[in-house]
Parts: C-alpha cells; sequence; structure tokens
C-alpha cells in the first residue's frame, strides 16, 4: 500500500480541521470595536491551536517523507490522530467560551496529550514496519523529544489543577520546541 | 477516464464528512466536567462513525488501487455511495442526541446498510467494467465478507427494534470484521 | 500555468459544497420517526442538489481532461463558476425549508440556470484559449446540449412561477439528459 | 523538503475558507424575495471576499510554482498567511451583517492588509531561501506592486474611518490591480 492517498486523506482532515476552528468565532451583536471584546479570549485559542496543528502537520508531513509503505496497523494509528486532532475544534472553543479556566484548559492539555502519545504510537508502529535500518528507523532511533513533550505536557496538566496559566506556559514550551521543523528525518532522507 | 481526480474527490468528501460530524458536539454552557456530562453520548457516536468512516475510506482506497479505468456506472456508484455516507453526520447527530434510543439506532443502522449495499454495489460495477479475469475481478471473486456484512447489519437493524443494545453490538461485529485491511486485493495486485 | 492545482482546488471546493448542505439538515428534537417528517422536504432538495454538483463535477472533470493549459480568464471563469455553485447550499437550504413553494424553486432554478451558464461561457473561454483545432476545440465544436440545458432552465424558471413543480420537473429533465457522462470529449481523446 | 504537499494542504485549506463563507448567509425565514433583503449586505461581502481569495489563491500558486525547495521559515509564513485568510469568513460576515458600517469595514480592510503583508514577508522569505539568482529572485526583483498594495490599503483603512464607501473603494482598486495574474513569474519561466 503506498502512502499518496493517506497523505491527501490526512491533509484534506487537517485542513478541516484547522479551518472550522473559525466557525466557533460567532459574529459578536454591534459594529462597535467594544462588541468584539469577547471574541478575544476565543481568537487567543484559536491562534493557539492554528499553531499546534500547524506543527502537528508539520511533524506529519516529515514522517511520511521517509514512509515508503503502510500496513493496517500505521493506517489506523493515523486515523487515531486524525481522531485526536479532530476534537481540538471543541477543546479549543470550550476553552475559549470560558476564558481560560481550569477545567476547559486541562481538557485542552490532556487533548494535546493525547494526540503527542498517539503521534509518538505512530511513529514507532511505522519504525517497526519499515525496519530499524531503514531511513525511518535510523531517523528515530532517539525519540528523547518525543518523550520530553510528554512529561512536559504531563507536568503542564498537572500544573493547570493549581494555577491555568502554568497549563499555558507549558503548551508554549512544548509549542517553541517543535516550531522548529524537525531535522532529524531531513538529516537521515540526505 | 482516468482515477485520479475520482479518488482526490472523494477523499475531499470523506475527509470532510468525517471531520463535520465534530460540530455537531456543541461547546456545553459552564466550565467543569460536570457540563461535559451530556456531550458523553455523543462523543461515543462521533466515534463510532469516525471508526465505520475510516473503515469505508480504507475499502474505498483499496478497491481503486485495483481500478485502472473507470466509466460513468462506477462514477455513479462511487457519488452514491459519497451521499450514503455524507448522511452520516445527521444519523451519527441524532442518535448522539438521543442517547442510543431506538429508532435513532435504527436509522443509523439503515445508514450503515445503506452505505454496505451501495459499496457491494460500486465493487460489482467495477468488476463488470474491468472484466473477469481483470486483478480487480479474480480479487472480488468471492464476495462472501460483503454478504455477512449485509446480513449482520439486517439482523441488528432488526434487533434494534427490540433491544438497541443489540443493535450497537451487531454494528460493532461489523467494524471488527473490516478493521483488518482487506487482503484480497493487496493478494491479487502482488 | 498547468491545471493541476486548478483541478485540485475545484475538486476541494466542490467537494466542500456538495457535503455542508447536509449541515442545513438540523437534527430534530424528538426521537420517534415522525420526528423526522420536517426533515423530508430538505433530504429531497439535498438529494436532487447532490444530483446536479456530482453533474457539475463530472462535466468539470471532463472539460479539463482536455484541457492542457490555462490562462487568466480560464481560471476566472473557473473561479465565477465555483461561486455560483457555492450558493447552491444557500438556494437548496431556503426550497428545503419552505417546503418547494413557488420562489424558493425560482431562486434555486436561477442558480441552477447561472452555473449552466458560466460553465458553457468557461468552456468558450478555454476553446478560445486552446485553438478551434486542439481537441478540446474539435469535442465542444457541436453545443447543442448546452444551448439546451439553457433553454429548459428558463422555460422551467417561467412555468415555476405558475407552478412549482413545472419547474422540478424542468430541472430534471436536463439532470437526465447529463446524467450521462458527456461522451464528445471522450471521443475526441480517443 | 518538496512543496507537493505544502501546495495541497494550502489548497485545502483555502477551499474550506472560501467555501464556508457560505454557512453566514442563513437563510431567511418567509420564502418571498422580500424575505431575501437582508441577506443582501451579507451576499455581497461574500462574493466581495470570494474574489479576495480567488486573487491570493491564483498568487500562491503563482509563488509555488517558481519554488523548488522550502525550509522551516517558508513553511511557517505560509501558515500565518493561512491563519490571516482563515480570519475572513469573521471579518466578511461582520461586515455583512452590519451592512458596511465603520468599524467592520475598518477590520475587513485590516485582515486584507494583514495577508498582503504576510504574502509579501512570504515571497521575501522564499525568495532568501532560492537565492536571488534563482527564477524566483529573477521575477520578483520587482516588488513594486506589493508596496503600492500595502500603500492603498493603508489608505483605505484610514479613509474608511471617515467614509466607509472610500474604504471600499480602495479594496477595490487593489482588487482590480490583482485580478490579471501577475505575469513576472510567468514570464521568468519562459
Amino acid at each position: 500500500m503506498k502512502t499518496g492517498r493517506l497523505e491527501a486523506f490526512s491533509d484534506g482532515v487537517l485542513a478541516i480541521v484547522i479551518t472550522i476552528m473559525v466557525l466557533e468565532m460567532k459574529v459578536p451583536e454591534g459594529s462597535s470595536f467594544e462588541a468584539l471584546k469577547p471574541i478575544i479570549p476565543k481568537f487567543l485559542s484559536y491562534l493557539l491551536s492554528f499553531i499546534y496543528l500547524g506543527i502537528f502537520w508539520n511533524n506529519h508531513h516529515h514522517l511520511f517523507q521517509a514512509i515508503e509503505k503502510i500496513n493496517g496497523k500505521v493506517l489506523w494509528a493515523n486515523l487515531a490522530l486524525l481522531f485526536s486532532l479532530s476534537l481540538t475544534p471543541f477543546t479549543t472553543a470550550w476553552m475559549g467560551e470560558n476564558n481560560f479556566e481550569k477545567y476547559p484548559v486541562m481538557l485542552y492539555g490532556a487533548n494535546l496529550l493525547l494526540s503527542a502519545i498517539i503521534f509518538a504510537v505512530l511513529e514507532n508502529t511505522a519504525v517497526k514496519h519499515e525496519g530499524k535500518n531503514s531511513v525511518l528507523g535510523q531517523a528515530l532511533k532517539n525519540t528523547a523529544k518525543e518523550k520530553l513533550t510528554i512529561i512536559v505536557y504531563l507536568v503542564a496538566l498537572i500544573a493547570t489543577y493549581f494555577l491555568p496559566l502554568l497549563g499555558i506556559i507549558g503548551y508554549t514550551i512544548v509549542a517553541i520546541i517543535w516550531l522548529i521543523p524537525d531535522s532529524r528525518i531531513e538529516k537521515q532522507l540526505k
């Protein structure tokens, strides 16, 4: 099984997920700039989620550049990732509507954590299928970045219970770690 | 007529269908975890439909790997399949909003059954166009899996009238049958 | 300028237009089959529009198989077609919500007519760019089908004013004319 | 990193952004043509935004025809462009619902201005990556068109404060400037 349609389908789902979030920013009544004020937290959570989904798309893109063939397990790990990411518009909207309160920020973090874990599982499944000596296997020998991500998310999740701002800071740290496209795969491809 | 754009268009429709279902999970009022409770049946029906649509996409992907050229009949059978699948967000939402009650579970099953029948028709139409000795014709000589699917759906549909849980169990059995990507076409392609 | 991305973009827009119409079928309150009754006219107009958009996608697909290069005029004619088709979810929903009353059926027909005219303009623009002796120019030497379509839509539009059913019959006649994929281009490609 | 999936993902996002705007045209109550009257300003702002997004898609298409490889910076500049464009359905709806009043027209213009600035940044980032002597570098040696665009938007934005009509005229002038696909890249590709 080749990867072409799986990539096209994933691109489609991610493009929709990243875009329909804007539908949650309901048009306010009134035509003054004041009327836009309640939209601000929704706008900020949209921006945050856009960046995370951009990172996931980016990582997905890199990962599948090194994958040549897929099997049923890779396919379902990929669908699980898409499912977890498709929940983002919901968790984003709940966080935005409740102005970054404790529980919504925790659910948002749990969603990010779930997506990060499934992405690590997807990488692992792909490495097993391609073999440890494949380009992918060599590129992903070191998974410290994935482990660090999951740990930071876990810590941020717990910290949110005490102070939501700590959660947002934790999530932002992970975003910064991943903002620069992953060079492991590019190096190996060369 | 080649299959490229038909696959791209189908991927687009399926990606949208699988994603807009999340829009039915309306953001609840209140920021406590309690507020999420009424969302749970909607979440479960979304998860179920995501898996079914994943299976259909997977089967579609496999089927079109073995199809080389299409005619008007294949094209319209494919559009009929997309139409039936595009009703899934509606039947899913009705089932989720009514907490898996009898009639919504029956309509949901009828939608799955309709999609399964149209998929069998699509396979048949494609085999007729490609010829019985083609790769596709050889791969789909045995359609026991399709027939079993339709029978289980029918039984589950009737059982739902007496106990909705039986319907859900029936639908789940079909999902398990198809969860492993269909090997008939892959074997034949080799 | 090549046609690859224009086709991909058009596929994306058409896939979304054909799918978001289902969002207009709001989930009814109540879990009995009775509760579904008010949905029936919306379902029928969705089905009708799905078929029309399927036909337009199909014709678009055929047209661009014979187009090798595009210029700015072809590009804008194509965008105008996408705009007109993107209004279909609106006109479909208005017709469905008003149970096929006079004015909504007229607006729906006007939308179909507009799309048919722009499609004829797109064909004409493409023929001018490719040249009369090109594959496309030869295939579209006879545009009787396009002219007939526009005339039937016009007659149906006027007839709707007196009896909406006549409009629906007229639109259905055009659908039947186009249901079989256009063979002019396929013949010429051979 | 090749550009294939970045183009496909951008096409997906732009196709969704350009299409979901139609969802803001809520179906009116009543079945007379009178009932459509309040929709007219929403329809006009939809038409305007469709043209702008068509122009952006067109420019994006041209730009990436001359780009052969991308790096992380190009990728994030592109995501920033998609983010800015994804806000268009919101700003369009606010302008349409408030019948082209002062502040909504200003926000709409600010959104266009932001998108134009990010597009210029994207061009610049791509030129830096490809090199000044590359096809792209030569094609974009003269960026007078980009500078003029930004100046006209700025002037129109300020003028809107005094008379919203002036803003709409300014935005329309920019649309006319860009309506003809950019020939700089095409010339250079030859």
